[in-house]
Formats: structure tokens, C-alpha cells, sequence
């Protein structure tokens, strides 16, 4: 094999010949260093999921912390440049929850999942007209032949560009498709972690619909679905007008979360549940933008506009034809539709930034011990930890297969194996990642089973307590192993 | 809100206001059009999941046709631009049985999965030195303050520097690190549709050991996990040794399968198994590469080797410190190492083309009549198909549920549901997309429960024939209801 590059699969490493005693030719003498263990069997074990040390850095944890810089002690991701960010495993976890939360009310409204590509063409964002207005924000490269493109910060014309080649007929609509990728936008100022980055995750749907009342309509279901996302979430969000909100107007709706990050200011009414963005939402014979304390624009109550910042989730347009008409998407009609005269379907767009809600979230809940994740996201739903010590790790292994079990319930559990890390430094841990619940099999565990005999391999009895956390709830609790999965299944519920 | 681009999650559409009679006024007056049905239920349903029409278009489908058209034609993705793919849910589907199958295997030799950006800096691939060497391949570009970045193709030189910042201790070795992410790479001529192409995903798993036994052990535990994939493809992969094969040297080896669109020519011996890439296996005295025919270089049969084309569907590496060294990796030893001295870790690098799978899988099993897909990575395991007709319908549905009920072997099926569909079509259908199993609800059934009640809403016999037809197998058979799980998971045991 001729070494340095060349066209394939694998790019060669451009590979010197490396001898068998490498630059540590004296370690690799050795039988080998016994570091790491490599323990793989059914059970989500800390041990073998990496997360990079030290999690627990206690110099570095200043009394205001920002939760950007728990997320990056926690070890969920790391920043590689600025404003781009690599996802470690516990990231992953929680972003593949959250697309999985996502994916599943996508469905619920009949919209069919699609990737599309993450190049896309500068000819063609030069024909929906918008190249010009957004050249800053876009990464731009040329290929070897010299074509022009970039990379993609939202799908409207792609997405567009395939349904006018793929759909000819109106038996084809209404159309719903949706994707979770990675978008781009060069932006200004990259900052507060992954809040605003370059590279980001977001769900984008599109709708194609062959008349406006139709379009409306999904308009309607998009909402509501965008609403049941939200509330397994847990986190209060803010529906906000984003226009004038007259009928076919350029209808849009914003969602914000309350964030101390955030990059809006947002009016809502505690009267009447009105809430808007203070960029449209104008008081007084003078247009000024709302402040807290004023008279609420559209019921009119005394008082009663509170403006908090927040951070935008999620945004759904109506879009008419804004795009199928400059892209040329044309259907056939049904029999009542002249032969001769066809349809241009009426679109909506809707995002949810993927990364954003990570980071938004985090941000809304985390307290001055650590983060504390929703379950519906949680990278795990509980923690079993076990003070040091053989018997107690058995123990907590079963403690684990109890509250996996595969029964109706099962829980997602992580088993904090880590053989040489204290009890405390383990609870720390727990505590900054944020875990909805941590099962703790340790003194409570020890002083409840002490009359039975001290084997080394005991029988684990039923009626050993394991003490239970919640700091959501603020709640501790000794609960019999017996009673356990169903004592935490009951916190589960209302986190 | 101001029309036009504003730095904001969702990209501002520049939305022009529009009338709620849009330019389809006339068609916005009327009640809506009846097109496409969203019937929303627990059914996989072929009306709720998007393929494009036309799925069967006879008068494409040529005598040779490429399974690259077929794969089109059939709905599984669509070119975007050259070389770059979008891919529409059928594709999706079976990229994502590909993810889950690899991902099985690496979490099994206790892998962590991780995702890198796609954005990766110049300046980190001139510290590695492989810049200015493959520099032709890559996109490349600025961002709006002229810093230079470029799309990774590959991730050695992001990987090695995360754990470089990360890892400071060999208690933190061994580890393997994995993603399955796109990739991509300026291609000279982008071909074979989703073989070749410029954006495409790929797994790639790093790993660090502290000695070479240990690296070499890994990379033996790689080899067999990767051995493990190929075999539940139930394709035929050989595995060429892409390097000379002494120990510690560039040791390496590519896993290829045969089929008409590869670009590689691989050598293998009937007698020992021997495998070897034609560019590095040479023969003779001139040392011309291997040809059919020749002798075995390995065991010395006379006349036994065979070339064929034939495409590389992955390839592990063992690296050395090829990267840790330049990179700066460097680890604590333990007690028993100088506290002055430290570990430069020993790496593997490891990828399997997830595009290239769908792609290659799906040109070694095609046959003139369609796609046809091993279980593991079929969109669908097996496809319920109506004749057309309310009341077989209904049996329908009730077939799809017996074979998705919630026992141990839950199949994954869908149910071609489409209300104008013929079956003659549908089955047509059926075969160009290859689901592994088609299971007929027509003839056989009507045959069969003749003698019942001819109601509307008929009670389903469980003694009602479905017609099941597997190509794979060349079967076609009826099969009463009541036997039919377990006929069709016998099927999909062998494919």
C-alpha cells in the first residue's frame, strides 16, 4: 500500500512505519498497566461511559457559576473552537432525548422524517431571493470546480427545491416532513456555550398544503403539537406573537423560556395570558417598546405586563407562498380545478433548536449545587450510587436490575461503579449532573441489614433500605428495596 | 417584528404579507381539496410515511438497470447536487438500522459514543502535518473574521486533541471513543450515486491504550466486533490485509465487499482464505500485482487465486503515536513508572462507511426485479398488503397486528395501506423496494373464508390464508393467520 493519501473510504493517515517498541518501548515491554477496566454487560456502568476527569473540580466552582460552565465540568460537552462544540456521552444522552421527544409528536402529526443534505447551493438560495440579505451569517466555500456553496442554516429552499421535483399532484398533499441535523450560521458573536453557536442542532418541518384554510389548520396542529413538547419538558414556556396576528398576515409565534442567558424581552399580561416579544410589543401614543408595569396591550388590565428575558426555543411561520411560488412548485388540482390552471401550495416552517433546549434548560433549572434535569431530557432518570466497598457494589447492582427490570415501568438507571471514588465525592458528582433521583446504598442500607449474616456474597434481602434523593423535590427517604422502584417511579412522574 | 435576517434560532423568511387569498384564491374559497389522508394510529403506515411518487415507474426501469437508479426510483433518497444526497425516509430508515447495528457493536467492546464537529480549523491539520498532503480533497473555508476552517473528513487530529486536553492519567486508559456522524470530502469525480459521494456518514471509533500489547489486543477485540457487523449484514466481507502484516508495522486491514461498482481489486486464495488488495499484493519476480489464476503468495496453491472487483466497506488501523506524539498526548504511568517520565498512548483508528453500506449492501443483493434487503437493515422486515376493498382492509390491519404484536419477536412491518392502489402494483412495489417478507391479504383469503359471513364488518378467522412471499428464498406459500408470526419470523431468521 503506498502510503499518504488517496481517494477512499478511510483517509490513510499518511502512516510512518512504527516499530514494535513505540517511543514508550519500555512500557510496552510490560505486561501492561492496569488503568481502566473494561466491564461490559447489560448495565449502563459510569466506568465504561466516558466521562472525561475530574467531573468533580471543586476549586473551579465559583458561587455564581453559569450553567454553560456546569455543563462543561459535568463533562456533557466541550468546546473545540468558537463557538462549535464536541458532544461527550453524556451530552449525547440528553440531545438524543430530546430529538426523541421531538421525533415522537412529530409523528403524532403525521409529518414524515427526512436528512437533508447539509450543502446546499449558492445558485439556489440566489433564486428564492436570499442570498444577499443573509451572506454574513453563512459559511461560503467553492469545490474543486470552482461551485458555489454553503452550508446550510435552515432548509426552506432545499426542501422546496425537492417537493417541486417529487410531488405533481394534489392527491400527494397535504405534506409534512421534518428533520433533525446539524445547521450552520456564522454568527457574530458566538457566545453562552451552546445557547449560540456555530454548529447547532434544530428540528425544521415543513408543510405544503393546497389551500390556505388547510394551511391554517396545520398551522394549528404544528401549535399544539409544539405545546404537548414543551409541556413534557417541564419547563414553562411562553407562546409569543411574533406578528400583528392578523389571519394570513405573516403569522408567526415564538417560544420562549424564561432564561437569565436569554436574548429577548418578552411582555406577557398575568390578566389575560397575552404575551409578545417587546420588539412588536409597542405601548402608548408614542410606539415605545413595553416595560414591566405597563397597562397589558390587548386586555387591558392595570398593570399588569411583566418583562422578563428569555431565551427563543422555537419559532412556526406561516409562509404562504413565499417559497413554492419563486421555487416553481405546481400541482395538478382534482377534477373540480381546470385542466389548465394548477396549485401552489401553501407552506409553513416550523424550528426547534435541539442544542438550544439542552442549554436553555439547563440554564432554567440548575441551582447553586448543580444542574437538575427534567426527566423526560435526563441523561439518566436515577443514579444508583454505593459507598466503596465489594459487598455494597453487589448490592447496588441489584438495587440497578430492580429498578431496570423489564417490566412496564422500566427505568433508564445509571450504576456509579467507579470503584475508587468515595461516597461524598460520588453524591458531588451526582449532584452536578443533575440527575432527577439518586439511590444511594449505603449506611441506611448497611444499619437495616446488619442482623442478617455477613457474608461475603450475601443474600440481598427485600427489606434493605436504600436512601433516596430528590432535589427537585427536596426529598430524602429510606425506601425497602421491595418498595423501591415504584417509590422512584412515583417521583419520576412529577419531574 | 422587522422584516428580514436578524440573529435569531430560526432564520427570519424575509416574509412578504399575504392575503388569505393567495394566488390559489379560488381554491382557498372552497371547502379543501381531498387529497392526501393523515391517518395518525400505532400502524406503520405506508399513506403516513413519505415516498415519493411515482414509486413504480415501468418505463424507467431498464433491463440493467443499476441498483444506484433503483434506489432512487424507489424512493430511498434523491441527489441534491453532485455527490450530495438528501435522504427521504425509506433511505433513512435503513441508514438508521445501520447506525443501531454498528452502534450494538462498538458499546459491546465498551465504546463511548461521542459527536465531533463537522467543523474542524486549518491550523489543528497543519500541527498533524496532513494539510498541505491531502489538502485537494477538502472543503475548505473562512469565517467572518478570516479564520480558516475546513469540513472533516476524518477526525484523528479533533479526537487526539480532546483527549490531550482530557486525559492526564493512565487510570483513564484504555478508551475508545466512537461517532457516527457525516463526513465529508471534496471527491475529484463523485459516482456510484451514495458510493462515492461528497457528504456522507461514517463511524469512526478512536482508541488509546497506554502499551502496544494493549493496542494490539484492542485491535484484535476491533477486528472481531467489525467481523461480528458483517456477519449480521449476511453479506459476504473479506477482510484483505492492507499492509504487510508484520507485527507493529503499518498494520492494517480493509473489509471489502464484492460487487460490479467497486473501485478496489481484491485478490483472495480458495485454499487459505488469504486476502489482499491487488495494489499490495504482487507476485513474481517483477512484482506485477495479483491476477486470477496465480499462485497464492501465502499458502503457495497452485492457480488459486481469484481477483474481483470489489468495494471497501471499512478498514482499522493500528496508528501508533502517529498522532499522540505531535498532538501532545501525554499520561501519568503509575506507581511503578518514574513520576518524572510520562505515557504517549498508542492508537487505533477504525471506520465503516454507514452510506456506503445502504449503497454497496444494496448493489450486492439486488436482482433484475428490485432491491431486495438482509433483515438487519431492511426498511421494513415485512410488508402487509391489501388487495384493494374495505373489507380486506380491515383484515389487513388486523394481519399487521398479529405480527407486531408485543411478544418476544416483534416484527417491524408495514402496512401498504394506499386506498387506489391495485395489488398488482403494490406488489410491484413491494419488490422494487425489497422488503425482506411480503405477506398477501387477497386470493387466499377470500378463498379461504368463503363460507363465513359475507358482513361488513366480518369477524377475522384465524383459519383465513395470508400469502406470504419471500424472493431471498424464492418462497411463496399460504399460511394460515394463526400460524403466521411464527412462519414469518422463521423466514427472517435466515435473512
Amino acid at each position: 500500500m503506498a502510503p499518504g493519501w488517496r481517494p477512499r473510504l478511510v483517509l490513510r493517515p499518511a502512516l510512518p512505519r512504527v516499530a514494535l517498541a513505540s517511543s514508550n518501548g519500555r512500557i510496552g515491554q510490560r505486561a501492561g498497566i492496569s488503568g481502566r477496566q473494561l466491564h461490559v454487560d447489560h448495565r449502563n456502568r459510569l466506568t465504561q461511559f466516558w466521562v472525561p476527569p475530574p467531573q468533580v473540580a471543586l476549586k473551579d466552582a465559583k458561587q455564581n457559576e453559569e450553567s454553560h460552565a456546569k455543563l462543561v465540568r459535568a463533562g456533557f460537552f466541550r468546546q473545540a473552537h468558537s463557538g462549535v462544540f464536541h458532544m461527550l456521552p453524556l451530552g449525547l444522552r440528553v440531545q438524543d432525548k430530546i430529538e426523541a421527544l421531538v421525533d415522537k409528536h412529530m409523528r403524532s402529526i403525521g409529518a414524515s422524517r427526512v436528512a437533508l443534505s447539509s450543502i446546499t447551493s449558492a445558485g439556489l438560495w440566489e433564486r428564492s431571493g436570499r442570498l444577499g440579505s443573509v451572506k454574513p451569517e453563512l459559511f461560503q466555500f467553492e469545490d474543486r470546480k470552482q461551485a458555489k456553496f454553503l452550508l446550510a442554516p435552515t432548509h426552506e429552499e432545499e426542501i422546496t427545491e425537492l417537493v417541486a421535483q417529487s410531488v405533481h399532484s394534489y392527491r400527494d398533499l397535504p405534506l409534512r416532513l421534518y428533520q433533525i441535523t446539524r445547521k450552520y450560521r456564522d454568527e457574530m458573536r458566538p457566545r453562552y456555550g451552546i445557547l449560540r453557536s456555530r454548529e447547532f442542532i434544530m428540528k425544521d418541518l415543513y408543510t405544503f398544503d393546497t389551500t390556505v384554510e388547510a394551511a391554517l389548520a396545520t398551522y394549528e396542529q404544528v401549535r399544539a403539537a409544539y405545546a404537548a413538547i414543551f409541556a413534557e419538558l417541564r419547563v414553562p414556556v411562553r407562546v409569543a406573537r411574533a406578528s400583528s396576528g392578523d389571519m394570513g398576515g405573516d403569522l408567526s409565534h415564538e417560544y420562549h423560556l424564561a432564561a437569565s442567558l436569554g436574548e429577548d424581552d418578552v411582555a406577557s399580561c398575568r390578566a389575560c395570558g397575552f404575551a409578545g416579544n417587546t420588539e412588536i410589543t409597542h405601548i402608548g401614543p408614542d410606539s415605545r417598546p413595553a416595560r414591566s408595569g405597563d397597562d397589558c396591550p390587548d386586555c387591558g388590565a392595570a398593570g399588569s405586563l411583566q418583562v422578563e428575558r428569555a431565551i427563543e426555543l422555537g419559532h412556526t411561520f406561516y409562509l404562504g407562498t413565499r417559497y413554492s411560488e419563486p421555487l416553481n412548485v405546481r400541482v395538478q388540482g382534482d377534477q373540480n380545478t381546470p385542466a389548465t390552471s394548477t396549485i401552489t401550495p401553501l407552506m409553513g416552517c416550523y424550528g426547534i433548536g435541539i442544542s438550544r433546549i439542552l442549554g436553555a434548560v439547563a440554564d432554567h433549572l440548575a441551582d447553586p449545587t448543580g444542574l437538575r434535569w427534567p426527566r423526560a431530557i435526563a441523561p439518566f432518570e436515577v443514579a444508583v450510587v454505593a459507598a466503596g466497598g465489594s459487598p455494597l457494589a453487589q448490592v447496588a447492582e441489584r438495587v440497578y436490575d430492580e429498578l431496570t427490570a423489564n417490566t412496564e415501568t422500566r427505568l433508564d438507571a445509571l450504576l456509579d461503579d467507579r470503584p475508587a471514588a468515595s461516597l461524598p465525592y460520588k453524591l458531588k458528582d451526582a449532584d452536578l449532573t443533575g440527575y432527577p433521583v439518586v439511590v444511594i446504598v449505603g449506611a441506611a442500607w448497611r444499619r437495616s441489614t446488619a442482623t442478617a449474616t455477613d457474608s461475603s456474597a450475601p443474600n440481598i434481602s427485600l427489606d434493605g433500605l436504600c436512601e433516596v434523593q430528590c432535589r427537585q423535590l427536596g426529598l430524602r427517604q429510606d425506601v425497602p428495596l421491595s418498595e423501591l422502584k415504584t417509590f422512584v417511579s412515583g417521583l419520576l412522574a412529577q419531574l
